[in-house]
């Protein structure tokens, strides 16, 4: 299902993954971190600004702090609205 | 009913709608969100600034942060105004 | 009667006006707003800086802040001298 | 007399002048405004900064916040020095 | 093994070290500093930013403020993702 | 006596003066003003930076704000080490 | 004994020297100053960031403030790494 929604600037919405205890590249999300980093799923992304380029695809699997972003809900899935800055990497 | 106004600089005037369960696109705004964005219609739009060009056009629907902006009201509809970075995505 | 008076830099002389239930244009400003945008008149205009181009005009009515700029007082009236960011809107 | 002194930058001396209660443009200073702006004469001006072009000239009357710059005295006058961009208005 | 993470903008990804007492080019991490520098090895390097090319290569062994980063766990080992700013130097 | 010392950046190394009740130029620096200027001698002068082009110069007496700068002593002297944007005025 | 140690970015590292009474240019270091600046020898320098390029050299003798820094200990002495901005002068 496509999502209507296009995200302003530099932003990016990401759909939450439930924390595993491995990831495909072998990541362990650790339960005792002093700020745990959140894996989700680009959804959409935003047109960048103009000193700012899009690095995040729709599709990538990224990391990001424990309290980036501003909550969504859709179909029952948790949906965070992010600048791309605040998305650590690329997994 | 047009509006003479004119929001300045980077500023956006947005009609807030009522929060709905469902929107068109299936996005749900949920109750328990710790800061719940909120949604509304881009009713007037400013010409910018030199370094911010405006994405966002009179009629689209957008979503905002909760504290955003400052509040108006209008024949019973609550209007605000706030700087298009404030707005989070176009739905 | 003119005004001798020239703001400095990106500065504008607003002569306050008093609250009204319904402005020309149809706007309400509401009573229990949580921060209430003002109405006055543009009276004096700065000429601006180098990456600020003024756009409010003498003659123009705009909202501003309910904390925005310094009070004068001339022959009765409120003066507001106050950064042209601080403007919302002309209304 | 003239005064020896050179301010740096984009600095503004200003001789502080007595509060009237109506100004030659017949603008009063009010006696309970939540931040009373003050009026000097200025004195001496620095040479402004790369940025910053000085507007004032010396023998110009302005008006400027009540907590800017830093106190000087000089044969029973008060002198200020500040920031051209403390200066509210030319009057 | 190869992980596959790519970090973002100026960020950097450090494989921790136990803390030695003596380091190859004789550099002792001391007890009782203020704030203790930490050493790992650069595991994965972002591409940087308009205005920020990367330094750090992978393989470097590298200092770091002790609250430098966010903490990730993989394999047994403790990995960081910090920005390139908050690396000290390469040893 | 010529000091071997070379300020960096835009710094400016001074020599504090005794608080006098009239200088030559015949300014008074106040007991009882809420931050009092100090006076004083410059002894050496920084290059500068990219984006600051220095104005004193070595033999020049300024006033700075009583905070400004730190501390150095020699041969009983007090010194003063500030960036040239800490000093008010050439007098 | 060459240190294998590259500071990055606009980095230096700086050995600590023992406070003296009277330095050879008839500096003293003053037991009572409110912030004492600290004495030490520059042993590797960072190269610098597009709009800083270095200005210490290896084997300067610099002041840099008390707080300056980050420590590390090396054969018994004292290193500090810090940003070349926190060195006032080179003496």
């Amino acid at each position: 299902m496509a999502l209507k929604i296009q995200p302003l600037s530099d932003r990016v919405l990401v759909e939450a993954q439930e924390a595993e205890t491995k990831t495909a590249s072998g990541i362990y999300i650790p339960d005792s971190a002093k700020e745990k980093p959140q894996k989700g799923k680009v959804v959409a992304v935003g047109s960048g600004k103009k000193d700012h380029k899009m690095t995040v695809k729709v599709g990538d699997t990224v990391l990001y702090g424990k309290y980036a972003g501003t909550e969504l809900k859709l179909d029952g899935n948790d949906y965070l609205i992010m600048r791309e800055d605040d998305i650590l990497a690329i997994v």
